[in-house]
C-alpha cells in the first residue's frame, strides 16, 4: 500500500470517528471548499449547509455508523473510493433504532500541502430495519 | 470547454441516448473493465452482472430516462460529474408509470487512445410518483 492510499484510507477512518462522536469542526477540517454530498431523496448538500443538517441530526438522534473500505483508487491528484456502510439511528428520545445499510463513493482531492480532502460523496443506504 | 470536458459531455449524452434506445452493446463499450455502479438497495454491480440487469429490465419496462450535467470537474486521467436525472418507468403490461428522481455522481478515466470511459457510477434517485 503506498503512502497516497495509506493517508485516503486515514482520512476515511477518521472521518467515520468524527461521524460517530459529533465532531462537526472535524470534519469540516477534512473536506474541500467546493464538496458536495449527494443523499437519496435530497438535493445536493454543501459545505455552507452541512453544520446545520449535521448538528441537528446529533441533537435529535444517537447515531452510529459503521464502514469498511472495499475499494480505494489513486490516480495522481484524485483518489476514489467505496466504503460499505451500516449506519444506526436512534431517537435521543427513545424507542428502537432505525437500521440502514448500503454503500458509498467518495472522491478525494491531494492538496497542495499533501493533505488529501473528501470532495464529492454519494450515497445509496436504504432502510434495511425500521 | 476545453477538449476533455467536451469529449466527456458527449459521452454522458451517448450513454443516456443508448440506455433509452436499450442499445447495451453501446453501453458495453462506454465502460471500464474494472466498472462499478451503486444502486440504492443493491450489491455493487460490475461489468459481468450488467446485460443481464439491464436487458431484464428492458424486457419488462418501457424507461426514460432525462438526465442534465450539473458539474464537470476534469483532473489529468480521472473526472467526475454529477448529473441530476428524472426516470420513468412504466410496464410494458399497461399501467402508470413510476417516477424517480436525484442525482448520479460518475468517475471517468481517460484511456491511452483518449477515450473517456465510465469507471464508477451511484446514484441517489428515489421515487417520487408510483
Amino acid at each position: 500500500m503506498n503512502h497516497d492510499e495509506r493517508a485516503i484510507r486515514d482520512v476515511h477512518a477518521t472521518w467515520i470517528d468524527a461521524v460517530n462522536a459529533g465532531d462537526l469542526d472535524r470534519l469540516l477540517s477534512l473536506m474541500t471548499d467546493d464538496v458536495i454530498f449527494l443523499n437519496p431523496g435530497e438535493s445536493p448538500l454543501g459545505r455552507d449547509r452541512f453544520p446545520a443538517k449535521f448538528s441537528s441530526a446529533h441533537q435529535r438522534l444517537l447515531l452510529h455508523c459503521d464502514s469498511e473500505l472495499e475499494d480505494v483508487v489513486v490516480a495522481g491528484e484524485v483518489a476514489y473510493t467505496r466504503s460499505r456502510d451500516a449506519l444506526s439511528l436512534r431517537s435521543r428520545g427513545g424507542g428502537d433504532a432505525t437500521q440502514l445499510a448500503g454503500y458509498r463513493m467518495t472522491v478525494y482531492r491531494k492538496q497542495a500541502d499533501g493533505r488529501w480532502l473528501l470532495a464529492r460523496d454519494a450515497h445509496t443506504l436504504t432502510v434495511t430495519e425500521a
